[in-house]
């Protein structure tokens, strides 16, 4: 039974009223306001227009006062209680964020301090006949965490290390401070009798030979004693079925299950993300207590850490299968998570599986995602590196009744997800390793590495006993001499952006090189890590986005309330990042162009570099897939789910069959083939030079013949030889399949601000009924880009370039399956316009 | 090592000062006063004339504004820190009272809210080399509980539900309301290394034809791992050694060892309460980690809850023999518990066993024992009925928080205490399910039954797997229709005293005839209980005990003062008492002598009661040994450890073999024999009626042959035969054993304020060199009383009747074993003086 209605909320100061008065079923909360649950309050308060939209402007600033309250929610209900003796009634809430202290008819239930887990509370007793009262109080993050010690390092602010609560709520380098409070997930009353199910753990123990075994193990909690339980098992896919019966002994049970020809799981690249029912169902006699039901994979995962010769690797082998991980960071979908609607994780997962990427990484500072990312991961067949939620900070391992709190969360978070085929990996936490010894190195700590003992005892201690399945990674970066080196485990290359000056060593300085070659992406050339786990750089979110969320004649290049978007602290290594690739920008337009141009030529000059790499390299993960407001970040898809260029040249540089130029201005041009399928391929690449009036200059034609799984490069020409006497700024390369097995690529031989574009005129053709627009060009178009004044706007193609020969076919869809009005439609080039 | 020195107290408003500020090491602590640890506040503050002396007067009152206020303590010291990767630090607070907060070096380590448990802190990492400063703070209990419920039922006071700190703290109808603060036991520093023995857990499965199987487990916890474990036990005693050494696997062990003529443990009064040491050295390879050492008892101890008929029976039952339980009900041995010396303990139980008891109830309103108590029961042949501390009220099982408290006290206490052969049963509660009901059906309670989950789930599962060696008694009383009742389990007689009118049944109404008759202690022959785990009745404490805490021109019957030392709040039951027997005192010697005496015979008439009708009777435990202060009581010794008239008596009336009178004015007398040994009697029982002249006036002898473990009824006679004409209000009658082997015991034909005794001259001779007295009468000396104004006085005897022809020597000891001054010597009789 859901307790989702006649929810009503009330802020007061702390201490202004006794505790138990308002918790008494006879309180008169008459005058409360209705709220929604699950919910939180800021987006309760906005609703009602009791406070401005926090994202608009600086008016997150405004509805700080929320965070200082203490907030109580309350509801009635009716229940009709005929619990027999052997009856058991508990009440759930999944989510309580954070500080909350629970009633049920005035009885103080207990407090919880942890918005990760779900929080069981058995009221058999407390629960009446006819109408129930609930109530819960949230006291205020600060109010609770007065008295801690606040003086560690932590990046972002340091209250939230002693907060068991998403850390991004405390302000990140890409999100606002928004110290959200409520009951952000479902809350349920389950009848339960006799026992029910505590949690069941199902893995693969192996493959062999067309043959898994699947091992179940079921654990059960028994109210009443004496009763003999069993449990039946049932696993099926369309094509197969088992069933099994077997008897609860202490509370557990085990079963293995050997199955011929399984129908295994894989990545969506590689295969079919084959699912089966496992449905447990556990009965007294005849009588069924509870049943489990959930999606599993047959599948294998390791990480293999060496190759056959003996050298550093991070390859995720699937199956037995070595895979090259494409992918991006996941950051919450919302500040405001317990507002954010399921359809948001369904979008963003299929625009991810679109854009070929085949993991994503849950980051440390966000949240355990809720069951609906895992179950669509599983579905989609893309894997999930999961974080535990600590970063970038030192924790307070040393405290106890903290440690309590961890333990409890990383127990409860392993028995929940254990059994989702998408996760890859545990990892310890997002950063903390290294930085902690980069800042000690430094001398700007001085403290020992607090929260250690989380990432390198309990959680691995736990994961040997919950799920040893699965590799832990106590960090990301993890491994080597420099926990962020390339020459073991992971890393993130923050030397683009940030300008981190790498490779460093333990204990030596950290050097950053803020200048335009320092952040430059060409420094992603030198990187020949394992595994790059993050990189990434910034973008303007759409204009949408934007326009919506300024006041009005703020939305200039230059103004304060644009600049108030962008979280990252310094704003300079954007502009010196644009300025070696486009230049500066002058005005807005020029912002979004170069910013969203360079962002995408920079992850496609990032990503294709580490694909060549394959399989030294064995996985790159962008940093960031999502937003979490309408900022300007790292991400590739705004908050309004509108993907902005990089999305859109990520379907190319993540698609996967590869044909890929590594080349530098001046430079040789190597041609590569990334092959990241497991067959062979035979094609001809055709490698051609254009002048921008559509001449071709060069052209040849490259028989490929190469093994699936593979990187080879198979051909090097000169500049000279291509350009063929023309200017290298007035020529683009294209690279294209014969057989149209990998996508066209197009490449500049000078950085932008160097090309010499001619003006191109666009010819746009709208077709609403097709919900399409055809588009030709009179001469080159560089980064072609359509634009709609609406959210959830996807493009077939979109920032593409354009041959004047070509005649281009843009689908346009709304991700709701909405009809779109294309009236606003805006097409235009960098160098052009319709 | 110790962390005992250099503790200094201060302390602050709640909210006065920023707890980081004092936590850390620079703090400046220099104007704080020295505190000893172990101890408490108050004393410390007693000492140094701070506060007065609690005890005395209503200083009590004046003392309140200790527990409003924050006590901080702080400490230094100095470590060498040159610990290895495999070494592990543990700070362990034997026992912090209650909401407390520690930090080392500025480092919050923890809170911690349960006085009852130990609480370890890893600290290798937060220690340094050199100078360390520990703190602590205590929370005031009212802020810690302000917001919590406390409209439940609870007697003397309802904040303590919520607190686990000795109930007792709060006020008992006993003992005064002190709420101690403080580091009331040890503070360690324990080096370890690779691994710790976590606990250790030896009983004896079975006995059978000489032969005892004992199992011993060992449970360890490992730091580092890999690290192949064993263990070295070793079982001693003076005869017979045991040597085994046994793998560790995962952290566990087990071994069984068959010994061959085991030296039994036994009760003082059936045998020797032979001990074994066990050892227990746990080594990789030939390194010790860590030892373990405790003295076990082999035994079997089980409760006989039918005969072979089936009837209800509550039997301890000690290595197949049956057993009598006598003893007395055992509350803390100060309000003061951190300042309380080791030897209170072994004095007290000392005592116990010189009175002949061979069992005390460690009661539910006080704490788990210091360990100091157990090992003396275990040496002195005493057992211990073991509460859980909940008392007399209902407690908040419904909140989550709280239960997860209990659950670890209930964890520690059974792993502390469970290899005591003492501890004969657990318990509990204290008369929570007996007063739960009772008052439900008056209607005083509308709330479900509050803490059953505790006693009748959590503890009994915990027990199962801890300690399924034990009896489980859900609460004291409990069995039957009325949890209180006879038929079934154990029950108290607070007939007696609080003029309880039963038998009563569930849901019927508790009377109480509160009158002479209503409260007298005939009313223990109307009891047929199983086993009566608690029953008595208030006396004075001694005149120096008295004397030195009441203000000056206090001490005097019907003053303030005297009133204040009595907790008890119907001082009516008390005097009414004594009406139906001596008559109401006059002055306060007389309130002395009269309820001294009155609570001397009504204990031996409802001791001897019990003890004549076992075994359907088994048990019974006086309410109470011992006081936590000077107050008056139902104690038999009081707070200066000078026993009251009723604890000479026990001595004689808990004796092993007892010659009993069954009568009451103007009734048959009723000869009766109860043999509490294992051995047959033959002896002649001479019953004699002596004129308080000292002339016979009756004389009958009776050929006793009693069987081992029996009571029997030898003979009846009528008053008038016995008294051969003399008034029943001048004659004493003696029940003597003519080979010694039982008390002389005498007996009166009607109330004290009946008789008509004579003047009695008593002749004193004082031989100080043998710390000696003998004492002679000119004509019948009733309750004759010596008297010292010290503390910790004993008499060989003391309150005894003389008759003129006998000489009594009476031996003087200090229980420190120092030389007494017998100066100020007074010896006195009822109706005499020297």
């Amino acid at each position: 039974m859901l307790i989702n209605k006649n929810w009503k909320i009330q802020y007061f100061d702390v201490g202004q009223v006794r505790d138990l008065t308002i918790a008494d079923p006879n309180y008169i909360d008459h005058f409360w306001m209705s709220a929604k649950v699950p919910g939180d309050v800021h987006s309760i308060l906005r609703e009602k227009n009791l406070i401005d939209d926090p994202f608009f402007g600086h008016n997150d600033l405004k509805s700080k006062w929320v965070e200082e309250k203490v907030w109580w929610y309350r509801t009635e209900f009716t229940f009709e209680k005929n619990l027999d003796q052997d009856e058991r009634l508990e009440l759930i809430f999944e989510g309580l964020d954070t500080f909350a202290t629970v009633y049920l008819n005035g009885v103080e239930l207990g407090s919880t301090e942890n918005m990760f887990i779900s929080h069981t509370f058995d009221v058999t007793r407390e629960i009446v006949d006819g109408r129930n009262v609930l109530a819960v109080k949230f006291n205020p993050v600060s109010y609770q965490l007065k008295d801690k010690e606040k003086n560690y390092w932590a990046g972002f602010g340091k209250d939230r290390i002693w907060a068991r609560k998403a850390q991004y709520h405390f302000g990140w380098d890409w999100g606002p401070q928004i110290l959200t409070v409520g009951i952000w997930k479902e809350v349920r009353l389950e009848k339960r009798k006799i026992a029910k199910i505590e949690s069941v753990y199902a893995r693969t123990l192996d493959i062999q030979d067309s043959r898994a075994l699947v091992q179940i193990d079921i654990y059960t909690k028994s109210f009443v004693k004496g009763k003999p339980l069993h449990a039946e098992i049932t696993l099926k896919d369309p094509e197969q079925q088992f069933f099994q019966t077997v008897n609860m002994e202490q509370d557990r049970a085990t079963l293995k299950l050997n199955i011929d020809h399984p129908n295994l799981w894989w990545t969506h690249d590689l295969g079919e993300p084959n699912l089966y029912q496992l449905s447990v169902v556990l009965k007294w006699e005849d009588e069924v207590l509870d049943t489990y039901q959930t999606e599993i994979g047959i599948r294998t995962m390791e990480v293999m850490q060496r190759d056959r010769e003996g050298n550093p690797r991070f390859t995720f082998v699937l199956n037995g299968v070595e895979i090259f991980a494409k992918g991006a960071n996941w950051i919450p979908v919302d500040s405001f998570l317990g507002s954010a609607p399921e359809s948001r994780y369904r979008h963003l997962i299929q625009l991810a599986k679109e854009a070929n990427m085949n993991m994503l990484r849950v980051w440390g500072g966000g949240i355990y995602e809720k069951d609906i990312f895992y179950q669509e991961c599983n579905r989609q067949g893309i894997l999930v590196w999961q974080d535990f939620m600590f970063a970038c900070a030192l924790y307070p391992d040393y405290n106890r009744n903290y440690m309590e709190n961890v333990r409890e969360e990383v127990v409860s978070v392993i028995k929940r997800l254990r059994n989702h085929p998408s996760i890859a990996l545990w990892c310890g936490n997002n950063e903390n390793d290294w930085l902690y010894e980069v800042e000690r190195a430094a001398g700007n700590i001085h403290t020992p590495f607090y929260g250690e003992k989380i990432y390198h005892e309990l959680i691995p201690e736990l994961l040997e006993e919950l799920d040893p399945s699965r590799v832990y990674w106590p960090s990301s970066p993890y491994g080597g001499n420099d926990h962020n080196s390339e020459e073991e485990g992971d890393r993130h290359n923050w030397q683009v952006w940030h300008g981190n000056v790498e490779p460093r060593k333990f204990g030596q300085n950290l050097g950053q090189n803020i200048s335009v070659e320092g952040v430059s992406f060409r420094n992603y050339k030198k990187d020949r890590t394992r595994f790059c786990s993050e990189f990434g750089m910034h973008a303007s979110a759409n204009r949408y986005t934007l326009e919506k969320n300024l006041p009005e004649g703020t939305f200039y290049w230059g103004s304060d309330e644009l600049a108030y978007r962008n979280k990252d602290y310094h704003h300079i290594k954007g502009i010196l990042l644009m300025e070696g690739y486009t230049g500066i920008p002058k005005n807005v337009e020029e912002y979004m162009n170069y910013s969203m141009l360079t962002q995408a030529e920079g992850l496609k000059y990032g990503m294709e570099h580490y694909r060549r790499n394959k399989p030294q390299t064995s996985g790159a993960l962008i940093w960031q897939l999502n937003d979490c407001w309408p900022g300007t970040s790292w991400s590739m898809i705004d908050y309004y789910l509108l993907p902005k260029a990089s999305y859109y040249y990520s379907k190319k540089f993540n698609a996967p069959l590869l044909f890929t130029l590594e080349h530098d201005p001046g430079d040789d041009l190597h041609l590569w083939i990334v092959n990241d399928r497991l067959e062979d391929v035979e094609d001809i690449l055709v490698f051609e030079v254009f002048r921008f009036n559509g001449e071709l200059v060069y052209s040849k034609e490259f028989f490929i013949d190469v093994k699936g799984n593979t990187s080879t490069r198979i051909a090097s020409l000169t500049e000279a030889e291509v350009l063929q006497g023309q200017p290298a700024e007035q020529v683009v390369v294209r690279l294209k399949s014969l057989k149209k097995k990998a996508e066209e690529n197009y490449y500049y031989l000078r950085n932008h601000k160097d090309l010499q574009l001619p003006k191109a005129k666009l010819q746009v053709k709208v077709i609403p009924e097709k919900q399409e627009v055809e588009i030709r060009t009179d001469c080159f178009a560089r980064f072609v880009k359509l634009e709609l004044p609406a959210e959830k706007i996807i493009f077939s193609d979109n920032f593409f370039d354009l041959l004047p020969s070509e005649r281009k076919i843009i689908k346009i869809r709304h991700l709701d399956g909405k009809t779109i009005s294309l009236d606003g439609l805006s097409v235009s080039a960098i160098n052009g316009s319709a």
